[in-house]
C-alpha cells in the first residue's frame, strides 16, 4: 500500500469552458488498483463524471446559467466582479474520487472526467491527483 | 492495509427511481475500517446520501424537475433523446466517499445511501465500490 | 500506511448557517500525506470547499433559496417541516474527499473548507473524518 500525488496544470481559454481530462489524468495515475481524489485547488471551477457530447456540454452551460441567474445582483461582485462563478462551483464540486483499476480511473463506457472552468481564461489552474492502494 | 473491489448491479424499472442501496453496500464491504468510494459508472444516474421516506423521495424528483426544465429544447436531445437525464446526473455527483466502521459504512441514524436512475428502466446499472482500509 | 478516525462537534446557531471548519479540521489531521473523507452525519447539512468571503457567503444562501423555491408545497413538511433543508443537502453533497499533504488539508489559496447547517439551530452536529495515507 502506497500514496502517491501528482499535480496536473491547465491553461483556459474562455470564459465557461468544460475541458476534457481523462486521458492527462491516466498518464498521472502511477498505482495499479486503489482510489483517487482528484481535487481543483481553485473556488471557481469543478471536476465532474459525465458523458463527452458537444450538444450536451452546451446544454450543461446553459443550464448552469439558468440555475444561477444573471439578473440578480450579488454582494461578492462589490470585491470581486465573479459571484456567479463562485456560485456554479458551490453547486457542482471542487473533487471527485474514483476508482482506479490497471493503472486507469475505472470509469464506464460513456464517461470522461473533466475540468469545468468558471471564471476564465486562466493559467496555471492546478488539479491535484491523490491516490491511495497499491 | 488493503484495497478491495466489488460491484453491485441494479436493474431499475422507472424512468425516474431512488433506490436505498445501504444494506446491499454493507453486506460487499470487507474491510474493518477506512474509506469507501461508491461510484455509479453510468452518466445518467448519481449517487447521494439523504432520508430514506417516501414523501422526501418525491420531493426531490419534483425538485429535480424543476432545476432542469422541460420548457427548453436541448441540444443534446439532437443524438439521444436524454439530455434532461444527463443534466440532472452533472448537478448532482457519480460518487461519494464514505466512512467506514465495524465493516459498515458509518453513516447517521436518518441517512441512507441511493442510487438515483435518471434514464430507466435499465438492466445492469453498475456501481463500483473501492475500499482503503484495514 | 495507515487509517486513522476523528470526529468534529458542532453547535449551530441560526436555521442558515455556514461555517469555517478548516482550521479545526486541521487541528484533527494526524496522517502527514495521503487523503481525508469529511462526512457529515446529517441530512439537512452539507460539506462544500470555496472562498470564505462574507457577502459571497450570503449569496450562495440567497441562490439555495432561489433554487428549492418556498412558493411551492413539499410532501416530507407533513412528517417533518423541513423538506427545503433535506432538498438543499440533496444538491450539495454531504462529503468531500480531499488531499492532505504535510499533516494539513491541501487547499488552495482562496479555499476553506465549510459545513453548512441547513436546518439549525442545532447542538452536536457531526463530522466524520476519514484519513488514509502514511
Amino acid at each position: 500500500m502506497t500514496v502517491k500525488t501528482n499535480s496536473l496544470k491547465i491553461n483556459t481559454n474562455k470564459n465557461f469552458e468544460i475541458i476534457d481530462i481523462t486521458s492527462k489524468v491516466n498518464e498521472l495515475i502511477d498505482i495499479e488498483e486503489g482510489i483517487v481524489s482528484i481535487f481543483s485547488r481553485h473556488s471557481t471551477s469543478a471536476i465532474v463524471v459525465n458523458e463527452n457530447e458537444q450538444g450536451l456540454l452546451k446544454d450543461f452551460e446553459f443550464m448552469l446559467s439558468n440555475l444561477v441567474e444573471d439578473k440578480y445582483s450579488y454582494q461578492h461582485d462589490r470585491i470581486d466582479n465573479n459571484a456567479r462563478s463562485h456560485l456554479k462551483s458551490f453547486l457542482l464540486s471542487s473533487s471527485e474520487c474514483l476508482p482506479i483499476r490497471n493503472s486507469k480511473i475505472d470509469l464506464g463506457t460513456w464517461q470522461s472526467v473533466f475540468f469545468v472552468e468558471l471564471d476564465g481564461p486562466r493559467a496555471n489552474r492546478t488539479i491535484t491527483l491523490t491516490m491511495v492502494g497499491e
